[in-house]
């Protein structure tokens, strides 16, 4: 779902988008290229990591890392941008994190891919808003990572997506607290019933 | 500094305030309890639990359940408000967390007073926000706990402070996204270089 909703709003705006999957021909990928035109296509983790200029993570918190590891070479020098999670689902709902506190998700992204540019950002809202800020009621967004030429260059990637308000928090280790607002923003779904929300950083 | 901030707004609207401490003559509450002239007074901590209808819990996360059970029979079928966090210092700064994921300060200082109604709130900003949310940009406040009446109670004294927007997020156990925001406030404490700011949940 976050991968369609980012690569189907990259597509209109004009970039050359490729959906990575387990397989080359998976149905939903194969799907979403027929629906997205000439600017979409599918592939292997592998081919979307070596095709792109930019690699989006968009995967399930507990499959994240051993995907990742996977692509090391071919992301090697480019700027990652880590979308995800570490949602446990093991221990039932609502689910707890599998990474936090003094480590997180974005810091083992960063630690398996070494000669990448890894930006956390996006993953503290929902895909519908990650593509409409306005559809959330213009939320901040926040960002993080060690390199200051690739967070500017999610930045500006981040406003052509519609985003206003963001807030560079520092490197990679600042992405704990952005994974941690997880558990409030399943809360908030729970107390909305709704998914357009978000968090704004506001200030006297 | 969270307790005196409290303690002069609440005494400023009209409430008789006893500010607890380890002994009864402590010296910084003393100084608090002239300035703040007839409302004011001060004893130990159990002095002031059994003085107060409602019992607030500002003290430092690595005391609060230790002073906490110290007066568990005091704040019996009392509104107890836990202010507090579970910062963690030991391992240098920023602090952590000491209970995090599947647990929170909020849910271990209800077992240790489990004939008080604890109500988890006003701990995700800063105590000049708590007494004044517009210097905070008026943020959203956030109220969890397992007695509706206790937080009905509550919400109504936030409502008081200035708080507009108060979000009932359930039971004691939504404590634990509340305090899992404390190192994403940290970090923007650090960005801002200021501690006037607050997280406001938006809607479109």
């Amino acid at each position: 779902m976050v991968g369609e909703a980012l690569g189907t709003k990259l597509a209109q705006l004009g970039h050359q988008v490729k959906m990575g999957s387990r397989t080359a021909n998976n149905e939903s990928a194969a799907k979403w290229v027929k629906a997205g035109g000439a600017s979409a296509s599918q592939g292997t983790f592998a081919d979307a990591a070596g095709f792109g200029e930019i690699v989006f993570v968009c995967l399930k918190g507990e499959i994240a890392l051993e995907v990742v590891r996977s692509v090391s070479a071919a992301v090697a020098g480019k700027v990652v941008v880590d979308v995800s999670n570490p949602l446990d689902f093991s221990k039932g709902m609502p689910p707890s994190l599998a990474i936090y506190n003094t480590n997180s998700l974005g810091e083992e992204v960063q630690k398996a891919l070494p000669s990448a540019k890894v930006v956390k950002t996006l993953n503290i809202v929902n895909c519908e808003v990650m593509v409409e800020p306005a559809k959330g009621g213009n939320p901040t967004m926040l960002v993080c990572g060690n390199d200051p030429e690739a967070k500017a260059k999610i930045v500006a990637l981040l406003k052509s997506l519609g985003w206003k308000d963001i807030v560079d928090l520092g490197d990679i280790t600042k992405a704990r607290g952005t994974e941690m607002l997880l558990p409030l923003w399943l809360n908030l779904m729970g107390v909305f019933g709704d998914v357009r929300f978000g968090f704004k950083i506001v200030r006297s």
